[in-house]
């Protein structure tokens, strides 16, 4: 479900944004090994993955962190207003296996009208959730979005 | 340069292990865009992203980001000593270009011997530099390694 563009003075504290699930397939897995160049075994190597306390192959937390920002792209609120993304705080909560499916709550967690009367500093708290409802994934994000033109005007 | 896996105990605050340069192609950041999901026009659409500030296609934050994980697993130092990758917080300082060649510093920045025996905490300060030496991305990264057999026995 895609929603209209939303600019730093679309946005109030509380309001959630949610996109998924994305399924991450064991594909996936392999695609971002190779972009990343972590080939760390337990994300690579079923049989060492299959001995070890986890049971199988996981997901790189990368991996995790990338369906995120991608399902925020998903969302359609942010493609044409956000102008940087400076930083981020997360933690990897759980593990994430194969087939996976995963879905993302993008929470507006602080409103900052700073640096400049043209855009807005904006703290999202992200969750990302597997199928069973269980958080994978959570932390902060901080962006720069856009502000209407009529409020920069203002400001 | 790879370099023999360390435990937790052959750290010590300060040490620096470093990896590079990853030259990032224009191909790895459509394969990233295709993975994560994220198809923002800034990554994706020469054309759009001619026009923008930036003057051409940049990569995904989260991409630079899985590169500096790559470099640190191509140090050989943590493979098979990692326990978990607890949390992280970084920040993206500069923009990546096509082509950049980034650079990896994983410096030890505090050691906890919790919070078991068999394991401990490491606290990594993380620098990403491109080829004119300018950081593209810095922060820290908590992971947990695990410890030396006898100093498990003794812990």
């Amino acid at each position: 479900m895609t929603v209209a563009p939303h600019t730093f003075d679309d946005l109030h504290v509380g309001q959630v944004f949610e996109a998924g699930p994305r399924r991450v397939t064991r594909a996936d897995i392999a695609t971002f090994a190779d972009v990343s160049g972590d080939h760390t075994r337990l994300h690579t190597d079923p049989e060492f993955a299959a001995g070890t306390p986890l049971g199988g192959l996981v997901a790189h937390g990368a991996l995790s962190l990338a369906v995120a920002t991608g399902l925020a792209h998903e969302t359609g609120a942010f493609e044409t207003t956000v102008v940087a993304f400076r930083s981020l705080e997360v933690s990897y909560d759980r593990p994430v296996f194969p087939d996976d499916a995963l879905r993302l709550e993008l929470e507006v967690a602080e409103l900052d009208e700073r640096p400049k009367p043209d855009r807005g500093r904006v703290r999202f708290e992200v969750r990302l959730r597997n199928q069973r409802d269980k958080i994978v994934l959570s932390g902060h994000w901080n962006l720069v979005l856009r502000r209407d033109d009529d409020a920069a005007a203002g400001g």
